[in-house]
């Protein structure tokens, strides 16, 4: 039994090339789960396989916009001329239905939600060495020497962020690092904080669960 | 991987008859543990099948009240006539060796242990329901009345101090309760305050693992 019903935001982050996007497919196929995936929304077009709603939602600029200016994102930024958010409501609505919203997402932009979601849990994912971070970065594809510079230099800046999250992650086995955020979200909803008003009404027989 | 390689100290805690020792005995069949159960020391005699070091430490009273005086106990205390305590280096014995040492108490010797030991993982056991606890207390062998009634006076006055725990574990199952009690013991090793260290020496290459 949970006392703690609502959802937890959870948020997974971490230097490029990590293995973010693995570690959360992972999740999501862990049995009886009752996670949701945070879809971001864009204004560029979809590409062939892509689903409205399932991989993002495609907007136009203007419909962008407009929620920006209504405040209807938790973050957003622009993107060699496109947009892409998180659009709030559609988390909400997943919360308030008891689901944990998983949402993976780069480092500036898990920032920038924790300004405006203190209460949700931010997992950062790091490498099981440093080493092991260069060579992912290095055989990601057929990129020039620069970019790959570049993609390093980024990455060394944001594993030093680390300190500004809840937990810290060792990518050592996809699986196991899958099952490590499993448990995070099991303790997380055990937290006194979360569950305690739930218990104390719980006592006094005001609920009959 | 684990980036904090110490033990921690796990205390399990909760109102009287709300089956602290059955999920205490449910958690340490869970698999491939490395669990370690914190052995109390007492000055009453060892009854028949209570074996020394494992059941208890038995001791003299001239030989407990010397180690009070020395500082070697978390806490303490008397209970018809006998001292009942908790010996401190045994516990850091088993922490420095990377054990999660596991202690089942009492509330009020829980709230001692934490002025000494801010830095264990706190957690209180609760009922699924009011009525629940009450049944069992009522339940719990062949007793006078009033001592039932005393009972269930000071179980009502503990359940009240569940907000100076970390955790709150509802007994619905004894093995959900002990797998729960598992996820936060696996939390609280990736939470940030304790691995950030191992952390940053991992990316400097300080360390081989």
């Amino acid at each position: 039994m949970k006392l703690n019903e609502l959802g937890l935001l959870v948020v997974i982050s971490g230097p490029s090339g990590v293995g973010k996007g693995t570690i959360r497919k992972a999740l999501f196929k862990i049995p009886d789960n009752n996670f949701c995936y945070s879809v971001s929304m864009t204004t560029r077009k979809p590409r062939e396989n892509e689903v409205d709603g399932v991989d993002y939602f495609f907007v136009s600029k203007e419909e962008f916009v407009r929620r920006i200016e209504e405040n209807k994102f938790l973050e957003y930024a622009e993107f060699v001329g496109e947009y892409y958010g998180t659009p709030v409501d559609y988390i909400e609505k997943n919360l308030d239905a008891g689901k944990e919203v998983i949402m993976e997402i780069e480092v500036q932009g898990a920032l920038k939600v924790r300004e405006r979601k203190p209460e949700a849990v931010f997992i950062f994912i790091v490498p099981p060495s440093k080493q092991a971070l260069l060579d992912r970065l290095m055989n990601r594809g057929t990129e020039k020497t620069v970019d790959i510079q570049r993609r390093i230099e980024k990455a060394e800046r944001e594993y030093h962020l680390a300190y500004k999250y809840d937990y810290i992650v060792v990518n050592d086995d996809v699986a196991n690092a899958a099952d490590r955020i499993y448990a995070i979200i099991r303790a997380e909803h055990a937290k006194t904080e979360r569950s305690i008003h739930k218990y104390y009404k719980l006592m006094e027989g005001k609920t009959n669960e």
